[in-house]
């Protein structure tokens, strides 16, 4: 049988997502279930494996028609060794993925981390196809990226490359992060910030309609926040102006720094849509050196849902050397 | 007769230095004049065309035996249309550099910025050697960067990337740098920063023998400031102490961002030596999230005065394709 197929999976805390798709990169089959991660690894590897088998299935594939399977999964993976160094929310150390999912399907395996693999997908099938160099920004939980260069996900040398959100961004901050250091941009600019930001500041006796909008003020979020704000709070649009702007000013220090085609921003937090792109625009305009690189497009995700999906599957096209035409 | 030499040419705007090396990169001859920026693109064009035929005559060697001519230059310039795009300190905007000097030497010409040409000066014959990936960072009046990756330098869409300088730090910064931004690493850490500190610290009353170690404060640099430090002097050691903290944080952020093989420090303010890499990597070991790109050795500049001589030879190598043994 000739291979036309590729499977890719995305492998997260709550749910399992493959999706099997062929090379012109249309998904033909998906397949998505809960993790059950307190079923420790092997209970895990099994379902992973059933969602494999039910993909092909309704596809109507066989495994020799496939090119290979891709993972992506959160947390620093190794990709060349194939292992999940550490996955905090499967609780998982040092488990050798690859090898756990090539022993039951005899075909090329490969796994890299979840930013990296978005930016592959969005490479292959979305807002960075016919681009060289780009850079993916997802701003959600945390803030993570991924970095292609001359058509290639950019590893480091510890694979781990793309950390952008532990840049430093406000050095003076008071606030530390997750990672040790103060003033990282994931302090200041992620969903998770922007949602702390708001409620310390109402916390703190500031007037904002928010505080009817929910029971508990642990509920608020960033699509809280933007309600708020079309509704005329005054608050909301100040957080969200402030993270914009922080934004902004991010993105044109990495463009300084890596002068990229294009920057693509995924995660919840770009679900603000033209609120969060017109305000980068408008910030980089306002601020950045009168530079060629000010004009670099910003542009949304264009994988949606299926980023993970897609990251994987873009993941096995690098991996395998596969370029279409056009 | 066969090709076995390189010249490199360091144009700056008070001298320009040539060089002719082997492919070893021994340098067999250098000639180091004053630019004269007042007589113009001609004259200086000239300038550069002596220095070369005199690096040509003290080897001995023939321009049939050049592999060809690099140039760095500061500043902004287009190694692909060979284009100085604009050269303040010369008073040059949008010069054919290349076809100037390849209508005198009918070889290949090759021209760069200054800080892509000192990473690949490094990458060849400096503290560089043997490394895929580097991070070239230059601390002087200004803060400057070159990206080795894959063994090659990174110029980016608009041949700007590795502009680091520009990066912001410290968003709340009041103080403007050149570019227009806020809070750029440059106005913190350079060495002109770090003297604008000491004087403005010194200037608002505070107590330092520094005031009697010149005769006007503008004459305050780096040098005179790390004299003071080792003869007990506290604003001294303030100053040097915050501008190694965010030297070193800076460079946490960079190593998330790239996770590069080795980071290597150039520049005048290197030359604080121990002071200034022990105090980094204390800074690194204190603060960064416990990861392993935390043990990415930050060397010290090896190419030492000729750094921009090495760069252009370098540049020639990496232009020609040229690969040593070993």
């Amino acid at each position: 049988m000739s291979r036309k197929y590729v499977v890719g999976v995305d492998l997260g805390g709550t749910k399992i997502a493959t999706g099997l798709g062929n090379m012109e990169g249309d998904l033909l089959a998906v397949r998505i279930i809960p993790t059950q991660a307190s079923l420790g690894v092997d209970g895990v590897i099994e379902r992973i494996h059933s969602t494999i088998y039910d993909v092909l299935e309704k596809a109507g594939a066989d495994i020799d028609e496939l090119y290979g399977i891709g993972i992506c999964s959160p947390g620093p993976v190794n990709p060349k060794t194939g292992m999940i160094a550490l996955a905090p929310n499967l609780g998982w150390e040092n488990v050798p993925l690859v090898q756990l999912i090539a022993k039951e399907f005899p075909v090329p395996v490969f796994l890299e981390n979840d930013a990296n693999a978005a930016a592959l997908g969005e490479l292959w099938f979305g807002a960075g196809r016919g681009v060289e160099n780009l850079l993916y920004i997802t701003v959600s939980t945390g803030i993570g990226g991924g970095i292609v260069l001359g058509g290639k996900i950019y590893r480091g040398r510890n694979f781990m490359a793309g950390e952008i959100g532990h840049a430093i961004f406000d050095a003076n901050s008071p606030v530390q992060c997750g990672c040790g250091q103060y003033g990282c941009i994931e302090t200041l600019a992620s969903g998770t910030a922007i949602a702390r930001i708001a409620r310390e500041r109402i916390q703190s006796g500031e007037e904002s309609m928010i505080r009817s909008m929910v029971d508990n003020l642990d509920e608020v979020d960033v699509r809280i926040i933007a309600q708020a704000e079309e509704k005329g709070d005054k608050l909301a649009k100040d957080v969200l102006d402030n993270a914009v702007r922080n934004l902004g000013l991010f993105i044109a220090s990495l463009l300084n720094i890596l002068d990229v085609d294009r920057v693509i921003i995924g995660g919840g937090v770009s679900k603000l849509g033209s609120r969060l792109f017109d305000g980068i625009n408008d910030v980089i305009v306002k601020n950045m050196a009168d530079i060629p690189a000010k004009n670099t497009p910003i542009v949304p995700s264009q994988t949606g849902d299926n980023v993970g999906i897609l990251g994987a599957i873009g993941l096995v096209f690098e991996s395998i050397g596969y370029s279409r035409v056009g």
